[in-house]
């Protein structure tokens, strides 16, 4: 079975990279990766939040958030 | 023809954890990964440094480091 694992980005610069490489690095035959636009999909920030990601570009796999980077922070998105 | 991942970590619980999900999570059909344990190998941490490593544990593929949380800065390992 697939772990999930959600990639949480705003469309920044950094996000994009890691999107590219990191995110999408990933070995699809373990893990079941969702891309997560947080500046276009708003409704999911306290998703995220609730899974620990303080900032983005962010990784949460089996609910653990591993930050990457540092891009934009949450609350630049909800305004 | 594989990329070069270089994970580098110094044993912290964030870094293992990271290193078990993230880079033990990549494609090994695309990346040719390998982890480096600065506490054990210093002669490293100024290849990391050049690589743009600024804490650990960090990711570095094709010469960009994405820094995966925040662990310990480099400089503690050269003490």
């Amino acid at each position: 079975m697939s772990t999930k694992a959600t990639f949480y980005h705003a469309g920044c610069p950094v996000c994009i990279t890691a999107e590219r490489t990191v995110a999408e690095g990933l070995d699809r035959t373990k893990f079941d990766v969702e891309i997560v636009h947080l500046g276009q999909n708003k409704a999911r920030v306290s998703e995220a939040e609730k899974a620990g990601v303080k900032s983005v570009p962010a990784l949460v796999i089996n609910g653990q958030a591993f930050h990457i980077n540092h891009g934009a922070d949450l609350a630049v998105l909800k305004a």
